[in-house]
């Protein structure tokens, strides 16, 4: 069976998963919706594919899938229209940016009896996805303390991080749901303390670029994150997870694997500096474990819930800062 | 000149410092005191000092300076002692585990106008000073961020544990020291977040096994220090700074350097496993800084007053894990 | 302009040139030929092309260049008869195991005026690129020592041995032609040593598994090769160079990034095991370079007179093993 | 039992094992013999023995053991009258710069039934000690390739290279011996490669500052081994052993563990530029091992032969260069 899917939204992320689509064995891409003409006709030639609206989208007989690329704020009504339409669904993160409007619309999946995949592509990484084997092999024993370094390269554009909804909701979020997988259970309490220490604007927006939080489950294993919107050498992601019999880490990936040495030491590349060429792989592994779960009608590897679960983490984040208290997860969610 | 030493107290961190005194340039050991006949005679024949009372010490007039190394509830009134004497003195870490005794102590220093230098022998390992001296020459811009993973190999007896004073005033003491040297700036407020997950016996003791610090200071600059009293693969001593321009890191040290490459992949070894041969060159910078400090009637590189700094952040993080709130160390100090 | 290609040969190393062909920008697959109607029929499923004759092909008006994945034997005839039918040329290396019959063959290519560019593709390996870029910018100043260190993960099946002219012609080749390129000067003497070590079939058939190779330029630059066909943990390539200012080295390329610490000490993966899988970039970024080279007819960064020079050594090689003396490039070429 | 000890020659190396003797448990310092003052002094000075000529330290009955450290010239003189009076010797390398002196000097000292110990200080660094005990065990498989890269941070002075013999007398040498000891087998023929590229000075001298050898075994099993006189990054030493089932390799040590990254990427210290902090813990170690042997009268585990193999392989070397030849060590030895 071939899946055959549309791509909703041509922008920076749908360009890539339209190019994963169309390199996954049993998968086809067949439209795309997107307003900007020119974007649109990028796929069409790229791929082969047909330009249609939405609505003829989510009318046609030839789609079983959707891929959807759109502004965060058009995500749950899509999510809704399309499982209503019998689409099996691929979200970006996050479904919205409102605890309560992602809890309805989940609800809505469910009544549907949608299929929902929300997009947390570093669960789909291959250092990353050996980091969890390794864990779920018990190689390091009984997890109990995950540390996540997670740094970007620079910080986004003053107007992204209004629409964002800040940095724990654009880009912690990424981080909280690595440690959900990794810590094997749920967070009871969040702790963060943030700053601004690169560029006073962002202050100015009421957000942060500097932030450490500290997770912690029922049983007492623990998570640390630290992040930055800054770091010089590249896009610094970094997983340690110390468990009662050993230690497991994923390492960063450098521009290349040459070194020089010279009077002054030892010299090597900086870091990929980009997430899309950092994750390249796992963009790619991410919409191949969609396609076979739309084919084997199995459930998705990342839920609706997980984009819930994690978007809590980062509203409890936000609530600690400002009463500079650890803040259990049942309070916000 | 020669500075002329005695040590007070035998055991093991007491020959630790015998063998550094003995090696630097610039100090001999005239005497020993040590209420173990046996441990006492082990130093005399190693290094030909003299085995005497402690009273004796104080009153000796071929004797320019003590390192003291008894028991903690002995410190505070040790180096009261001792500075009344006129004698310089270095002393073990903590002065005393009450806030009140050590402030105490420190003016019966002040008060005495002595000399006193407080045990923190890891701003003297080479690595650590490599780290701080690249900091202080600019090398990665403005410090923003400091990550400490500090894990001991594995937990000490059940009986330090109920005498140390926990895991915050015994070994994160030492983090809270390297946060404060690294950051710059005093800290004014901590969280922290605490569990027992190696060994029940610590619960039973009031202890915790497993900790996770943010520590914040004024301008928004922040450390986390994440320990354990058990990690498997050795003991982890590793520091990050992330500055505006770059980030400098120290990594562990490992029993040698050989790595073997088989069918299953590549394989080391282990880290040093225990604090004395891990930190060896650092207990004798150390004592080498000490000894300048006595000969040139300089100020010390560590202070009472780090010592007490360090001591506050221990409770405030005592306090934090009890309130599952930020405490600010005014609060305690 | 897009370039049209024509594949020879639909083996193991033709299937990864019509991928190569099929994903760069500028370049379209036209045709395969290939006297296996099953393999034939997969590089037309996949790709679109047409399924030729040899000789069709030749004639086809349709067809800029051709790229020849046939058996080593043929190779010259190829060459002779494509450049005489005006298409530019990639071939892959051997042009010929006879060095009298490479010569014949670059005089004919010359004498119709014809492009040609032969498959070395470590040179178009990221790292060593990036490798020669250092060298190039002068960062290890003037070039002094080169150490190749090439060990395959495991020896080819006896017939293909047979047929491969031995180690030195079929793997010790990629490595002369690096050290070529890296030296930056013609070899001038050749020493090479010789053992079986890991399969004594190896000996029965006249070859050998286990070779060290000294080079030395007219002004005294040399370079090591180190092979093995058998290395456990994986395929080897590592390349050093030294220079008058500094050392520049490519490290391998494992299977993933993971470590896993225990008390045994640190485990990492082996190197990926595959030529295919570890020169991916290399082979894309070769026939990128080809497809370049076509549409702006320049001269091809890997020439026929390589091919030449690689196998010259391979040539003196083998005489120096069987003489035991240090042959000079001369005697052969 | 105390083996008390006389060091011949208060020289650079002779005050390395002065320190070492020192530093020994069941060692004493009791002579030092040195014609000039001030050296002979400051040694006397620091561990408190007597100044005495050498003939009176071959008379004395409170010395059991010398260690030359004297002139190359005076080694087989001073080996031969020491092992007459009945001391245990540890000589530097080499006994001397022939091959038939060192021959007859060995002769004389097994005549008299003499204990002596060529120092080969790399047999003792811990990692190589490592390298050579993961051979031991079985872990590699039965040894094929040896690889030592082997590179001086700068070279000697004109007039040191004039009396030491040549690069192959007074550096290969220990390279020589290295291989010697992780082959397992005695070398059978022995090719090298010689040039002049760090300075024209060296030319002049006769001698080479860029080589490279390749040894063999009768049964195919190889080491190479890459020199140079100047390496700007310091003092770099590696050794790597590839056997059936795998490789074991030492890496090199640096002036610390720190890492700077920024913007050009990641920065790290260079080597230890000098061959006594390199090997401070090996000429520990190689005194150490001379003491128990003197203490058990044991078999010393470098010999009079060891020196004398490794110097057959320099000459060996030195025949093979100037015949671009294969040389048997029969040939020489």
């Amino acid at each position: 069976m071939t899946v055959k899917f549309a791509i909703l939204g041509a922008g920076r992320i749908g360009r890539v998963h339209a190019a994963a689509v169309n390199a996954v064995p049993g998968a086809a891409l067949v439209a795309i919706a997107e307003p900007l003409p020119a974007a649109a006709e990028a796929i069409r030639a790229a791929y082969g594919c047909e330009i249609r609206s939405i609505a003829a989208i989510a009318a046609s007989t030839d789609v079983d899938a959707v891929v959807i690329c759109t502004p965060t704020d058009t995500h749950a009504d899509l999510i809704e229209q399309f499982v209503v339409a019998g689409k099996a669904v691929f979200c970006e993160k996050p479904v919205d940016l409102s605890l309560a409007r992602v809890a309805a619309c989940l609800r809505a999946v469910d009544a549907a009896g949608g299929l929902l995949m929300v997009g947390f592509n570093r669960r789909f990484d291959p250092d990353f996805m050996a980091v969890k084997a390794a864990i779920d092999a018990g190689r390091v024993g009984a997890v109990e303390m995950v540390t996540i370094t997670s740094r970007d390269p620079g910080a986004p554009p003053p107007d992204y991080i209004t629409r964002s909804g800040g940095i724990f909701r654009d880009m912690t979020i990424h981080d909280f749901d690595m440690a959900r997988w990794l810590l094997g259970e749920e967070v009871e309490t969040v702790f963060a303390a943030a700053s601004v220490l690169t560029d006073p604007v962002i202050a100015t927006l009421g957000d942060f670029d500097s932030v450490n939080v500290i997770l912690r489950t029922a049983t007492g294993k623990q998570a640390i994150i630290t992040n930055t919107r800054r770091a010089s050498y590249g896009y610094d992601q970094r997983i340690e997870v110390l468990g009662s019999l050993g230690m497991v880490s994923a390492e960063n990936q450098a521009e290349n694997r040459v070194t020089i040495a010279d009077r002054d030491g030892y010299h090597s590349a900086p870091l990929l500096n980009f997430f899309m060429s950092r994750y390249t792989a796992a963009y790619a592994n991410e919409i191949a474990a969609f396609v076979a779960c739309v084919a084997e009608g199995a459930p998705t590897p990342t839920t609706g819930r997980d984009g819930l679960m994690a978007l809590g983490l980062a509203e409890a984040a936000l609530r600690s800062v400002a009463e500079a208290r650890a803040v259990r997860l049942s309070e916000v969610l």
